[in-house]
C-alpha cells in the first residue's frame, strides 16, 4: 500500500499528526518503535498552560491559545470516537510567586497578555491563601489564569491514537525505523527492520528520537533532550483546585484526589530513570508549597524525555533539505498543550492548504553541524 | 466523634451508600481493611444488564432497571464531584443465542419485559452479522437490549469513594473491623484492629466478607462466596460496538480497544487467583464467539470473588435481629448495575424514609444455621 | 483431617513454624488470609543484625545470637528443598557513629559484646572510609560487627513456605480466620471465612494482626503495629560492601547492585501506604550518609507493619490461658533475624521438648485492659 | 576513553562477553538502547539443552555441550562477583514422546549423542510415569537426558552484567546506537544518540535487532526475528522435578513452585505482545501434558523476539567485511544455553588468540541481498 502519509512516532504529536489526517480521509501509517503513548506523552503532567511562561509577544503565544482554544471540542470529538475521556479541566492556573522579584515579573507577564486580550489577575497573598487553603503561606501571591487548564495526558495520547485508528489509521508498533527510502531526490517512504513502506509524506514525529531520522546527509535539525522527572500521589480529599505553578516545580491536581509533581531538567539525557535526588529535590519544593502534602502517600514517580530545540521553537513543517520529509518534534514542555494545533498545522500543510506562517518552522532553525550531535 | 453511618466496606456498594449519604449532610465513616475499591468492585466488566437475565416479573427487575435509570445524572453528578470519567455507555446489549433452544428462551424473556414497558428486539442472525461483523456464524441470533449498557466498574467505585469524600466523608484503610460494639441490646459501633468507632447506624457492605459481621450471636445471614475470573484484550482497531451476552460467557468493549472478556463461576471460593483451566475455558469459549479475537492481544487476567444469596435476592435493608446493624450485601453478579439504588435505599431507610418494601429484604432470607458456613 | 498444628499467619514466622513442624513430620495447615509472605515479612530489609542495638546482657541477645547462627545450615537446606536461594551474605555490619556521644555509646555495645564472646572492633574515620569509600567524611567511625550479615527476605519468607510445602504442610491462602474452636476449655481449631480447621495446636503468627485472635475472652496480649517505610535504589557498581547502620537509617547492599534504606517508624498505624515526609526523611538521611547515593535511581518504595510488645520481648511460647493456644508474634524489627530460633523453639515447645525457659515469654508479658486496644 | 571492547546490546549475549572481557582487564563499554536484559534474554525460560535437539554430529552439539559444562564454575564465579544466585538446577532433561514415530526418533537422537560420549537413556511410560507422576498417560516415553539442566534467565543476564560491572565495565542504558564510526577501513566506535564513542572493538550483541548494524553498507547479515510467548503458573507442590520437552511445548520447573511453559514459534515478528491465540495453544498444549496442571494460578504471560539465521547457525565471530567489527547474535532458541561460551569465545578472538575454526561463524553463512530483508 503506497500511503498518503507515515508518521514515525506514535507518541501525544504522532498521533494527533495521524488523527487529523484520518479525519480527512487520508490513509495513515504510524509507525512507533515500542507501544504507542509510552514515552514523554505519558509522562507528562497535562498542562495547558498557555499563559504560565509565555508572553503576549513571544512568538509561541499566539499558537499556544489557539491550540488551548481547540481542546473542548477535542474532547467531546475523541470521546465520541474512542471512548475515551481525555480529562480537561478548565479550573484555571496559578502562577506562585515566591519572592519580590517573581511577583513583579508574573505581573508584567500578565500584562503583556491582557495586552494582546487575555484575561490574567494579580492575586495577593492572603486572596490566594483563601482560595487555596492548603498553600504555605510563604507565598507573596499568585497571577490566575483563568484559561489555562489540564488534560490527562496519556489518556490524550491514547485518544488521538485510538480514534486515528477507528477512523481507519493503521498502527505499527514495535518497529524500529532505520532508514529513509529516497528516490529522485526526494523522500517517498522509510526502511523498518520489519520492511520498507512507502507513501507520499514521511512525518518524524519521535520527539527526543527524532534527530537521527531528520539529520540524513548531514544537514542537522538541532534537537537536545532534557529529561523531566515527576511523582504522584495520593490525597484523602482535594488539596487544591486549580494547578499551581512555581518557577522550580508545578502541582496539577488530577481527578481521584491525585496530584502529579513535575519536573526536573536534566539537559543531555536519555536515561529514563529516576534519580534519588532528582525526586528529593522536587519532593523538597512540593512540600514546601503546599505543607500538608507531607501526610500523602506516594503513588509512583517517572520520568520522561523531552526534546528540545536551540531556538526553543518546535519544528513544525517541511524538512529544509529533503522534499517528502516533514517535522513535527522539539515540543520541549508543551507536547501536550501544542498537540492539538500541531496535528491541524501538519495536516493543512501536508494538504497544500495555507498556514500561518509564523508558525512553520522557517529556514534559519536549521544549521548544519560538523561531526554530529556529540 | 459519632458518626450518623458507618459502612464497613469500601468497595462499589458501601462507596455508593456513603455518597448517597454524604449528599444528605451525614457524617459517613467508611472503613477498608485494604484499599478502597481493590476487591470485586474492581474486578467486574461494569455491566449495566438490567435485561440481560431478569424476567419481567422477577422480583428484582423492577429494581434493577431503576438502578440503571440511575446512571446517566450519576455520571454527571459524579465526574463534577470527584473528576473521575465512570466510562457510560448506552450502546446496547445483544444476548446471543447459540442454539434454538436459547433462541426461544430468549425471546420468552424479551417478551416478558415488553410486558412491563421494556425495550427489546429479537435480531435473526444475517441482521446480527450485520450489526456485529465480527461475530461468528454459528449464532441462531440474539435478543438486542438498547438500553442495557456498561460502565468502567474500577473508576464507578473510585468515583463513589471520591465523590463522598468531597462531600465530607472519612475513609479509613488498611483497618480490620473484629466486632460490633452493642448497648442496651443496639448496635452502636465497631471495634477494629485501630480502635473503637461509634455511630448510629452500622452498614454491612463488605461483600463476600460481610457474612462474619452479619452472624453476631449466631444468626446466620447466609452468603456465600462466588469467584468469577476475566481476562481482557486489546485490539487493534474496535471489534465489536454493544455488549455481547451468552449463557458462559460475555465479551464488553471498552474505551481504547480493550475488551473485557468473563467470567468463570467457582462457587465456595474465596481464594482470588486466576486458575490455568478457568482462563482456558473462556478464551476458547470468547474466541468462538469472536473469532479474530485470535489475533488480539492478551493484556490482563484477574478475578473477584462475588457474594450471593441462597434466595439470590441481595441483602438491603435492616438486620433481623440486631438494631442499628444494617446489610448491603449479597448483590452477586449485579454489583455495579444495583449499586445506585441500593445506595439510595440504604440511605432512604436510614433516614426513615419509606421505601418500596419489595426492594427491602424480609425477614424470610434468614434462616438460623447450627454449626456455621462451613 | 485432624492436623497436628494450625499456624495461624504465613509470613516469615509462621512459615518457619510450619517448616520446622513439617521436618519433624507433624501434618501442619498454614492460613494467610491474603497471599502467604506479601506483609512485613517481604517488606524487610533482611538484616541479621544480632550486635547492632542488643547488649551483651540483653534478655534477647542469646536467642539473636543463637538464630543468626543457624542461618548458614538453613540456607543450604532450604536451596535443596524449595530451589530458592535466600542470599545470605555474611559481610559484616557497620554501626556508624555520626556524634561523639554515639561513638562513646556504641564503644560500650561492643564491649557488653565482647563481654559475652562476641567479635566487635571499632574502627577509626579514617580506616572506616578506607573500607567504604562512599562513606560521607561526618562521621565519627564505626562499630565493626563481623559476624552479623543479611538475607533477602521475600526469598526467606517464600523459601521456608516452599520448603513446609515440600515437606507436606498445607497452605491455604486467601482464607481469613474468624475466631478460635474451643471445646472444654481447650482450643481446638480456628473458624475461617470458609470453614473450620481442628488440630491439637493453634499457633498465632499473624504479626501485628494476631491481636484479636489472641485476645479471645479479654485477656489481651499486648501488641501494637509500627509502620515502617523503606526504598530501594540501583547503582551503576556496588557503593559499599557490609550493611551500614546508623540510629535513625540502614543501608543494605543486596545483590546486583540494589540498595535497601529503611525504616520509618510510626507507632500504630496499620495503613501500609507510603507517605511523602516519611520517604523525604529517610532519602535526606542516607544521602548524607552516602552523598554519591544522589545519582542513584529509584527502584521502589513500601511498607510494612511490625508487631511490637508493650515489654519489647516477642510472645514465643504458650498462651497464658488457652491451653492449646501458642504465640509467635511480637518480633518488631527482628523478624527476620528471630525466625530461624522461633521456628525451632515452638516446634520443641509443641513436641513437649524442654527449651531454655528465658526464651520463652513468660506470664508477666501479660496484661489485661479494660476496654481493648484504642 | 578508547574502549579495548564497546558491546552494543545488553542481553544474555553481551553481558557474556563483557564479563569475559573484563576479566582479562579489558576495557570495555556496553551500550543498552533500554535496560539491559529486558527483551529475549529475560523471556527465556532457561534451557541448558545442550542435547534436546541437536544430534551427537551437529555442528552445533560440540559447541552447546562445552557451554554446558562452563556453567557449573560460572554459577559459583558470579554469585561470588554480583552476590546473584543464577538458580542452575542439574536434574535432567525428559524429551517426551507422544507417538510411536517421536519415539523412534527420539532413540535415534539420544543414540547419536551416546556415539560422541553423552548418557541418554530411553525410559518407557510406565517408568516415565513412576518419576514424574503428573505426567499424563497419554505419553509414549521419554529420552532422559541427565546432564541438560536449567537456570533462572534473567538472573543469569543480570549476574552477567553486574559481574561485569563490578569488574570495571562501564554500562550506558537508554541509549540508541545510530551507526558505525568508520576510519581507514575499519570500524573503530559507534555513533549513539547522546554521541560518539570509540574503541579497539565492536560487538553486535543486539539479538534480533543487530541486522541495522551489521548490515552496514549492503552486506546483509541474514536474521529473522522469531517471537516466542510464554507463560508461567504457581503449584501448591512440585509437579515435576525434570524440564518436560515435547516437540511443541517445554514445561520448566523453577523455584519456589513455580513452572514457565513454553513457547510460540511467531517468524517475522517483532511485536512483544502476547496474543489470545498463542497462549490458548501453549495451555492446551500445557494441560493436555499434565492435567493437574489445570489447577495451577496463572502468574505470568510474555513473549520474547529471538534472532534466527538462514543457516540455524549463531554468528559468532567477526564480520565478514568489515574489520574492528564483530558479531555475536542469531542464537535464537539457544541464546542461554550457548551464553557461556560464546562470551569466552568472542574474547578469546578479540584477545587473538586461536580458537575452535567449527565454532567461528564462516564465510559461507553470508550472503548480499538487494533491496534489503523485507
Amino acid at each position: 500500500m503506497f500511503y498518503d502519509a507515515i508518521v514515525v512516532g506514535g507518541g501525544v504529536i504522532g498521533s494527533s499528526v495521524a488523527y487529523q489526517l484520518a479525519r480527512r480521509q487520508k490513509k495513515v501509517l504510524v509507525i512507533d518503535r515500542g507501544k504507542t503513548g509510552q514515552k514523554a506523552s505519558s509522562a507528562a503532567a497535562g498542562m495547558l498552560g498557555a499563559q504560565s511562561e509565555l508572553k503576549g509577544d513571544d512568538s509561541l503565544f499566539q499558537m499556544a491559545r489557539t491550540s488551548r482554544a481547540m481542546f473542548p471540542s477535542l474532547a467531546v470529538e475523541l470521546k465520541e470516537l474512542s471512548g475515551i475521556d481525555i480529562g480537561l479541566q478548565q479550573k484555571g492556573l496559578y502562577k506562585i510567586a515566591l519572592t519580590n522579584e517573581e511577583k513583579e515579573a508574573w505581573k508584567q507577564l500578565g500584562k503583556s497578555q491582557k495586552a494582546v486580550g487575555e484575561t490574567a489577575r494579580w492575586i495577593d497573598r492572603d486572596e490566594m491563601r483563601e482560595t487555596e487553603p492548603s498553600l504555605s503561606d510563604r507565598i507573596s501571591g499568585a497571577l490566575y489564569l483563568p484559561e489555562d487548564g489540564q488534560v490527562d495526558a496519556p489518556k490524550l495520547t491514547k485518544a488521538f491514537a485510538a480514534s486515528a485508528a477507528a477512523l481507519g489509521a493503521d498502527f505499527l508498533e514495535h518497529t524500529d525505523v532505520t532508514g529513509l527510502v529516497e528516490e529522485n531526490g526526494r523522500i517517498i517512504g522509510v526502511r523498518t527492520i520489519g520492511g520498507t513502506y512507502t507513501g507520499n509524506a514521511v512525518i518524524a514525529a519521535a520527539g527526543a528520537w527524532s534527530a537521527s531520522l531528520l539529520n540524513a546527509e548531514r544537514t542537522i535539525v538541532e534537537t537536545y533532550p532534557v529529561k523531566g522527572e515527576c511523582f504522584s500521589v495520593r490525597t484523602k480529599r482535594p488539596l487544591i483546585t486549580g494547578t499551581l505553578f512555581t518557577k522550580d516545580c508545578y502541582i496539577v491536581p488530577k481527578a481521584g484526589n491525585r496530584l502529579v509533581i513535575g519536573a526536573t531538567e536534566h539537559v543531555g539525557s536519555f536515561d529514563e530513570s529516576v534519580t534519588l535526588e532528582g525526586l528529593f529535590q522536587l519532593m523538597e519544593k512540593a512540600r514546601r508549597l503546599i505543607p500538608s502534602l507531607r501526610e500523602s502517600e506516594m503513588e509512583d514517580t517517572w520520568a520522561g524525555i523531552r526534546p528540545q530545540t536551540k531556538s526553543g521553537i518546535p519544528y513544525v513543517g517541511p524538512h529544509p533539505e529533503k522534499e517528502g520529509l516533514w517535522m513535527a518534534t522539539g515540543h520541549y514542555r508543551n507536547g501536550i498543550l501544542l498537540s492539538a494545533v500541531t496535528g491541524k498545522l501538519m495536516a493543512d500543510q501536508i494538504e497544500g492548504k495555507s498556514v500561518d506562517p509564523d508558525w512553520v518552522t522557517s529556514g534559519q532553525s536549521f544549521i548544519t553541524i560538523e561531526g554530529g550531535l556529540s
